[in-house]
C-alpha cells in the first residue's frame, strides 16, 4: 500500500515551528509495518493545497493530511478536499452538536467562526476527536483514501492511534493484530546493537517479526513488531524474541516500552524506601532535572548540588568530602559519601568531570569520574568521552544515571561501553 | 521566485530523525525575504527521487535538495540528478583532490567508496563544503536551478549561508543587500508583541522592512529584515526601526541577535567580577544547566542547590535560611540570603515553587516565589503560572533567569508578564 503524508500550514512551511507531527506519523506507521513513501509540506494557499491533494490522489492508496481544520480563515482543508473530490461542503449537525457540547462542558461560549469546523465534504466519514473541536474525517479523492487530521499534536496522536491506523491496517490486508515491543539501551552503538541481534527476527519462522532501531544519543531504542492472527498468536511468537533480546543485550537494557532510565531508578528507590542525593559538575543540574520533577520524586529525590569546581563542592559538603585536588575515582567516592551523610539520603551519586581545555571541537573530551555511596558501600568508575562539549555533557548525564541503575539492580557498574575512549 | 525544498533519506522519511534541516532552510530563506512554496520528503529510492526531481523541475524556479551526497550505496542524489537532467556522471578531479587533502590534514586514510562523492553530473557547478567530504553542487534540471546540499546539519548551514543564499538572491532580482535584526523577549505573548509593534514596518517608507515572529515558549523572537542598495542604505533605514522596537518592547527585550538570556547574565556578572549561586525547587537544576556549562561560567557560577522540599533546602543551608514553612516571597529572600553567604557569591537567586496537587492537566499550575540577594540588597516577586507541569517548570526557569537579568541591569523585577495569573 502506497501511503503519503501532506503537512499543511504556513508555520510549518516557513520553519516557524519544527514539524514533529510528520516524524511522529511516519514512525507510528512504521511501528505497525506500514511504510510511508512520500511527504509533502505546503502552506495555507488554495491552489497549492489543491495541487498537492490531486498529485497525491493520483499516486497513493492512502493519504494522511495534517492541519488546516481550525476555525480561522487560513484553515482550508475541508474546502479544498471538497473541491478536489468535486463534492459540496455540508454542515454536519452531528459535529456541530458535539462542538456545542464540548464548549458547554468547559463553560465556554462557542464563537461563531467555530461553526466552520463542522462544514464537511458531503462524502466525508467523521473521525472522532474526543479532545478538540477540529473534526477529523476520511473520504475518497481520486484513487486514494484521504484522512484529514488536526495540527494540534495531542489531538493528532489520539486520532491516528484510535481512528486511522486501524483503518489503514484493514485496507492493507495485513493481519491487523500487531504488537510493538521496545527496549531502551545505553552504552552500545546502533551498529553494535544491530550486530548483537543478528538472526533474532528469524526466531519467528513465518517472517512476521520485524526489528528496527532508533538512536537518540546517548540511548538506542530497539523495536520489535510481531503480527499475528490474534493476541494469543502474537504473544506466543513474541515470547522467545523478547527472551533472546533480553539475553543478548543483557545489562545494557535500561528500560522497556514506556519506562525510562530515570523512572526505573525512581521506582527502584521508592520500592525500597530509598532516597537520593546527587552531586554534579559539568552536567550542571541535568541529572537532577531528569529525576527531581517526576511525580513521586518529592519523596525520593532529596538534594542536588551543582558546581563546576571540585573545591567548591568540597567546601559545600565540609571536611568529610575530602580534599582531593584532582577529579579521580577516589574524589568521586569521597564526595558521594559526604553528600549522602549531609543529606541523610540512602544513596548518593557524584558525577565529577575534568573537562579538556580549549575551544569546542569534534575531539573535545572529558574525563568522568562517578562515585556512588550508601551507608555501607561505595562504588566508582572512570570513563573518558570525546565528541564536543555538549556530547560529553549528555554522555555524562546518561553514564551517571546508568551507573546508578546498575548499582541499584546489582549489575556491574564498570562494564565497558562503546562511547568511551582510553 | 518559486522555491521548493526536497529532503531525502530513509531516516527522515521514516521518522527515525526529526527533520530540523527543513525548518532551518525555510527559516533562513524567510529571513532574507525568500519564501518557500513546496516541501517534499522522500526516501533513498531511485524512482521516487527521480519523480520528485522532475515534479519540482516543472513547478519551481529554484530547488534545494538536502541529503544523499554521502559515500554509501543509498546516497543517490548525484546519480538521479544526472538522470533527471539527461547528462553523464563525471569524476571531478578538483573535488577528489580536495577530499584527499581533507583526509590528509586529519591524518586519516580515505576509503575507496569516498571516491563516489566526487562523481558529479557533467553540468554541475561545485558548491564548496569546507568542513566535509560531501560535494555540494548546482545545476539546471528542466526550468529550475537545483542546489544539492549535504544532510549533515553544520555542513548544510554553512553551504546555505555562504553559497546558496547569495545565488538565490541574485536570481530573485531583489536587492541582495539585506540585514536581519533579532530581538528576544520574555513575558509578552506573540499577539501582544505583534500589537505593540503595529506600524513599525511603516517607519521605512519604501516598504523594504519586514517584521516576523517566532515563538518558542517561553521566549518570543522578533525579527526585522531590511533590504537596501548597500550596507549604508540598510543601516540608515534600520536605525529608526531598531530604536522604536527597543522603545516599545523596553524592559522585555532580554537579548538581541545571537545573544541569549543566560549569556547576557553571565557576561554582566563577569564584567562586574560578580559570581552566582542558585537554589531551585521544581525547576530542579534547569536554571543551573542553562548557566553553568557555558564557556567562562566556571569563574562565575559558584554553586547550585536543588531540592523539591523547602525544609531540605533550609537544612542544607543552615539556620540563616530561616524556617518558613510555606513558599513565600520572604522564604525566597531568606533562602537567597543564606545561599549567598554559604557560597560567598556576590549574587544568589532562589526559585521556589509551590506546585498544585493532583494529576497533570491544562490548568495545572504553580506558585513561584523568586528571591535575589546581594550583600546589601534583597528583591523578590511572586507569580502564578498555569498550563501543566512542564509548562510551569519551563516558565519558572525563564521567569527566574529574567528576574535576575532585570536585577543586574537595574530594571523593575516585578513587572507584570502575560503568562501569569492571579
Amino acid at each position: 500500500m502506497q501511503i503519503e503524508i501532506i503537512c499543511t500550514g504556513d508555520e510549518v512551511l516557513t520553519g516557524k515551528i519544527v514539524n514533529t507531527n510528520f516524524s511522529y506519523i511516519t514512525q507510528k506507521l512504521e511501528d505497525v509495518g506500514l511504510g510511508v513513501r512520500w511527504g509533502t509540506t505546503i502552506g495555507d494557499d488554495r491552489e497549492t493545497l489543491l495541487a498537492a491533494f490531486l498529485h497525491a490522489a493520483e499516486r497513493a492508496d492512502a493519504v494522511i493530511v495534517n492541519g488546516g481544520l481550525g476555525p480561522t480563515v487560513d484553515d482550508l482543508s475541508q474546502e479544498i478536499a471538497a473541491r478536489a473530490a468535486g463534492v459540496e461542503l455540508v454542515l454536519s449537525e452531528d459535529w456541530l452538536g458535539r462542538m456545542e457540547e464540548f464548549f458547554r462542558r468547559r463553560s465556554r461560549v462557542m464563537s461563531p467562526n467555530n461553526k466552520k469546523q463542522a462544514m464537511l465534504p458531503a462524502t466525508a466519514e467523521i473521525l472522532d476527536n474526543p479532545i478538540g473541536t477540529a473534526c477529523g474525517f476520511a473520504m475518497d479523492i481520486g484513487q486514494a483514501r484521504f484522512f484529514f487530521t488536526p495540527g494540534v499534536p495531542r489531538e493528532l496522536r489520539r486520532m491516528l492511534e484510535e481512528q486511522i491506523i486501524p483503518r489503514l491496517l484493514a485496507r492493507s490486508g495485513a493481519p491487523t493484530a500487531i504488537r510493538l515491543k521496545r527496549f531502551h539501551s545505553y552504552g552500545l552503538g546502533e551498529s553494535h546493537v544491530d550486530a548483537l541481534l543478528a538472526g533474532v527476527e528469524e526466531l519467528v519462522s513465518d517472517g512476521s517479526a520485524k526489528l528496527g532501531f532508533r538512536a537518540h544519543y546517548p540511548q538506542i531504542e530497539t523495536k520489535v513488531t510481531v503480527r499475528g492472527a490474534n493476541d494469543d498468536d502474537i504473544a506466543r511468537k513474541l515470547s522467545p524474541v523478547i527472551a533472546e533480546i533480553r539475553k543478548r543485550l543483557g545489562n545494557f537494557i535500561l528500560a522497556e516500552d514506556d519506562d525510562t532510565l530515570e523512572g526505573v531508578i525512581l521506582d527502584r528507590l521508592a520500592a525500597t524506601q530509598g532516597s537520593l542525593a546527587v552531586v554534579e559538575m559539568y552536567t550542571s543540574g541535568l541529572i537532577a532535572s531528569r529525576l527531581a520533577p517526576l511525580p513521586g520524586a518529592e519523596a525520593v529525590f532529596r538534594r542536588g548540588l551543582v558546581s563546576r569546581d571540585l573545591g567548591e563542592i568540597q567546601a559545600a559538603l565540609g571536611p568529610a568530602a575530602g580534599a582531593d585536588a584532582e577529579v579521580t575515582k577516589e574524589a568521586a567516592e569521597n564526595v558521594a559519601k559526604a553528600m549522602r551523610r549531609a543529606s541523610r539520603a540512602s544513596h548518593a551519586l557524584a558525577v565529577l568531570i575534568d573537562l579538556d581545555e580549549g575551544p569546542d571541537r569534534i575531539d573535545f573530551g572529558g574525563t568522568i569520574c562517578i562515585g556512588i555511596a550508601t551507608e555501607g558501600e561505595t562504588e566508582s568508575r572512570r570513563s573518558r568521552i570525546l565528541g564536543g562539549r555538549e556530547w560529553v555533557r549528555l554522555g555524562a548525564v546518561e553514564l551517571g544515571l546508568d551507573c546508578l541503575r546498575r548499582f541499584l539492580f546489582g549489575l556491574p557498574v564498570a562494564e565497558r561501553i562503546d562511547f568511551e575512549r582510553n
